[in-house]
């Protein structure tokens, strides 16, 4: 493992002072516990906290500022957040009109945001992100993983929550953005989490794995490395089914996300759109909305992920409003 | 090799077009020949006009648009563009204040943007990029490369240019603030050209390339692989000399950039940046502007830059104007 650090177990600190001194005009970083907050408190909104594992930057702490979240707390990589950290950044960041935890959907995550809601003495509401349709939902996981698609909910109940919207609204966006929301990854490599020292998994030079999670979670199945197009054929067919089992026919206006997850070059995440782009345009969609990078990375993984959010006004208003974070910026 | 692509040969036409789709809202796309312009044409400013080859994205298209550059020229991966693309461009931008190429300093892209200039039935002129201080001027080599200072200058004279200021004038701005930056790259693996198929060059598991060029070039020596600190250390200390062989003692305002290659974690470039930002201070700088992600890059190195802008007023304020292109955006 070659990975620009001193101790794995500073790593986290080490990269979080540097991301605080980075962005000092738009967070502040506070360890023991750790918690990202923006610099300037908000008042009388809906305090918007997400968290988890680190790995995946520039989720979350990155999306921290402005028309966006108004804190995250970051775990050791790939590892949740404790309760505690949530509970202090709660009452760090509460702005009298309650706290709405953002989890993506991971048992520990869960779990932990769980706890710490139940000592919350806010009112409080969670939405549980899970937009990944490689897996299932079934009794024998905790179901669809939360993946890219976060980002598309922090964004637009940022925005919401930003306009004095009460918790129950707020959540019912987010709610209904992960409802229009599904993504899928690939992996052409695994990621190396720094404390284990090696790949997660094995994977040879003519493989790839389809459905891939953020953590290097095994997908749908172990396939044989083939040309880009067909490989973003069954991404795209694999959503557009995901639409149909729900009942929600994939037509119209779309945000269109293809995220890299880690060490993908741009250009070919943009390969990646163009056949995308045309998939869904001859299926019916309209590409109203793109983004295209790094944007929930699972460290130092090569591949990709493509995320469909079917829009509607409301979302698309959203999406389109002032963002001021480390990570995304557009209208100020 | 495992890329996500179709045929190599068309790759950067089916990246280009992706690109070109996703940010129809700033960037027209040309092919035949190949080219990037801004969706509106400017008119009555000079035109600011780079390119070179392919692999180093976001640089040079994703940062064409307001505030920054009028067109790009990309090349085939690590290919120099032809003289054609840069005539055809500039025939198609001109407005009616001459032309102002920015090349970083590659003897394939210096000839071919003179063999351009030459031709141009315009008032023209050139800023040459040669931050990287890696290399050491020698009659034996074109010399200190281009690198990623290269966006500081495409940023600030795109501000400058937009003010309706002369050629000359913007010219000047540009050979002023790469005379005032110093860049030094570190490679932990090679990048893989998609024609090549494999790694331009071999590196084991315990080494790094101190200096690396962002084509992969070699750089200083081949040291062994340590703590991130002492890597940092070192790259600082190069900045700092060169500074210091220029005369011009490193002190007071700086921008600090530090730039992934390709397949380096965020995380990891903002452990850089903490080190980075510390040794810089203790130095007698204040961090007065940062960048932190991947700017310019080298296809899929796992590597990372550092590169140091002394900063004036003059400088602060175009760095802080406005921008709006598919990298770089912000007041806007």
């Amino acid at each position: 493992m070659k990975k620009f650090l001193n101790k794995v177990d500073n790593m986290l600190v080490e990269s979080l002072s540097g991301f605080g001194t980075a962005h000092a005009d738009l967070v502040s970083v506070n360890f023991e516990p750790t918690f990202v907050t923006r610099k300037n408190k908000a008042k009388n909104k809906v305090v918007l906290i997400s968290g988890g594992g680190s790995g995946h930057e520039p989720l979350h702490a990155g999306y921290v500022g402005k028309g966006m979240l108004d804190a995250a707390c970051p775990g050791q990589v790939f590892t949740s957040p404790t309760p505690d950290q949530m509970l202090a950044v709660a009452e760090a960041t509460h702005a009298d009109k309650g706290v709405l935890f953002i989890v993506k959907n991971y048992a520990g995550d869960v779990m932990n945001f769980e706890m710490a809601a139940e000592m919350l003495p806010f009112e409080h509401a969670t939405v549980l992100t899970s937009d990944d349709c490689a897996v299932i939902n079934s009794t024998y996981t905790t179901g669809r993983r939360g993946v890219a698609g976060t980002v598309i909910v922090e964004k637009c109940v940022g925005s919401l929550a930003e306009t004095g919207a009460d918790l129950q609204t707020c959540k019912a966006l987010g709610d209904k953005i992960n409802q229009r929301t599904a993504s899928i990854g690939v992996a052409l490599t695994s990621c190396t989490v720094p404390a284990n020292g090696k790949p997660t998994f094995d994977i040879s030079e003519t493989e790839l794995e389809m459905g891939v999670g953020i953590h290097g979670e095994p997908g749908r199945r172990r396939e044989a490395m083939r040309e880009a197009d067909a490989i973003v054929g069954d991404m795209v067919a694999a959503i557009v089914a995901d639409f149909t089992a729900k009942n929600l026919p994939l037509k119209g206006e779309i945000l269109l996300l293809v995220n890299g997850l880690g060490a993908t070059p741009l250009m070919e995440l943009y390969l990646i759109y163009n056949t995308a782009a045309k998939l869904l345009g001859a299926h019916g969609c309209q590409i109203a909305r793109s983004l295209v990078g790094n944007y929930t990375t699972a460290i130092d993984m090569a591949g990709a992920s493509i995320t469909v959010c079917l829009l509607d006004e409301e979302i698309k208003q959203h999406w389109d409003s002032e963002v001021h974070t480390p990570a995304l910026r557009w209208g100020c």
